[in-house]
Order: C-alpha cells, then sequence, then structure tokens
C-alpha cells in the first residue's frame, strides 16, 4: 500500500488489525496518516501525539514479539466524505489466551486519495454491552469520570 | 438550547463541561444527538450504547453530588463539514482535590441544522504529554495492548 491510501475506511481498518496482528511495522504505518498529526492511545498507555511517538511506540510494540489475534465486535461506524469513527470492541487473544476485552474509538481521513487512521484510541472495557439500549440495562455501580 | 443543535462543534463542547460541571442533566442532554446512536464511554466504564443507556448513566452520574470542575488541556481538533473529532486531556478537580487525568476523545456530527455530540469516549490518562512529539521522549515501559 503506497502513500496514496486505502479505498475506504473500512480497507484501512482491516489493514490496521492485520499489520497487527502481523506484528508489521511497514505495514502498520502505512495505515496512518502522513499528512496531519496523528494520535494513539493504548488501554492505559500515554497519549502519543505525532507521528515520531506514534512510530516509535508501534516499533517498539510489534517487536516485542507476542502474536496477537483479534476478534471485533459490535463495530459502530459514523461516516462522512471525509472523516470516519469506528468505535468497537477488540477481542484478543495472545498466545491462545483471551485478554480482557478492549474498546477503542478508530478515526480515519481521506486526503483526496485515500484513507487513512488519524487516531487509534483504545481503553480498558469493564463489561461488553451490558448498557446497550437492546438489553434494556440501567447503569449501576460507581462512577470514576 | 433546542434540537436544532449548537453552531459549531466547540459551541457543543463548551456546553458539554458546561453541563457537567453544573451537574445539569438536562443541559447535559441537550449537547448529545438526538438523531443517531450516540455512545458513551467513562473512564474503565462499560460501552454505553444508544440514547436510553447514555441518558440512565448521565441522569445517575450528575445526580451525585459530585461537583466537578473541568481544565483542557492539549486540544487536538479534526473538523470537516459533517464530523469533528477533539482529542483532549480533561484535569478534574473535585471538590478542591485534584484527580488522574482523563484523556478524551469527543466526536460531534452536524445534523443540517446544528452541531451535537455523538460519541464521548474517555480513559485515565498515565502521563500527560510525555510522549508527544515536541519533547522528543521515545516510548518506554510495559504495553497492555
Amino acid at each position: 500500500m503506497t502513500l496514496a491510501g486505502f479505498p475506504s475506511a473500512q480497507a484501512a481498518e482491516t489493514a490496521f488489525y492485520a499489520a497487527f496482528e502481523n506484528a508489521d511495522y511497514v505495514a502498520m504505518m502505512s495505515v496512518w496518516s502522513p499528512d496531519v498529526d496523528i494520535e494513539c492511545i493504548h488501554p492505559l498507555g500515554e497519549r502519543l501525539m505525532g507521528p515520531r511517538a506514534v512510530g516509535n511506540d508501534w516499533r517498539s510494540m510489534l517487536s516485542g514479539g507476542k502474536r496477537m489475534q483479534f476478534r471485533l465486535a459490535h463495530i459502530k461506524r459514523f461516516q462522512t466524505d471525509q472523516l470516519a469513527v469506528h468505535i468497537l470492541y477488540e477481542n484478543i487473544t495472545i498466545a491462545g489466551r483471551q485478554q480482557p476485552p478492549v474498546i477503542a474509538t478508530n478515526v480515519y481521513r481521506f486526503n483526496g486519495r485515500g484513507w487513512h487512521m488519524i487516531l487509534h484510541h483504545a481503553s480498558p472495557a469493564t463489561d461488553i454491552g451490558k448498557s446497550s439500549d437492546m438489553e434494556n440495562t440501567a447503569k449501576a455501580g460507581p462512577v470514576v469520570h
């Protein structure tokens, strides 16, 4: 994939998780926008701002030798001609062991030629889908905000 | 503020934090889009999907009697005609006590008449600005993702 970008936000997202699973740093960085100040936040991690910080982080993370597998669930998409926002659960398996679920907000941008990721904001999920309208459950418990 | 919405994403954001500080449930819900399936994630909280789940949560949260003050920092904005994405730090004070910082991704949508919030994704921040390109620091430490 060249700097021209991906044909859709969804194609960029597919490439993002493929690069993550394959621990492919070059493929991973091709997903990210070369045009704007990208940002990346891993669960309980720092707010990484700008291509150098984000790139250094992925280089370190993808060289760690942990092979991860992702199963995505409940993907919600807001899309316009130039920006797309995807919210989803990442169900991650490392070496066959299921990890606590993660909530991710992924934002993609069209630069006139193609789509790239500009934000990955991931955080720990306490409970999958418990408070969706479909299940009509009320929120209870402590509020951390 | 009516259902017509706010004149800008920034105006909606200002109203969001004002409603939060004033513990004003009606004002808070007027910030949120009546048009789409909104989502809200508080730090280490559930993924709240849909107006009922989000509304129930804010009703509970804003009736808790905790008065919070917000100081926002390092606001990064991506904006098009129909969607706006703001990434920022929330520095929160409760009853004069500084809380651990929070990273928030706020997404706003223009519905043809005005702007509303459609997503608030907040998570704990471990370190403010340590890995920005400006400071040219490399990432170190454990990776949780």
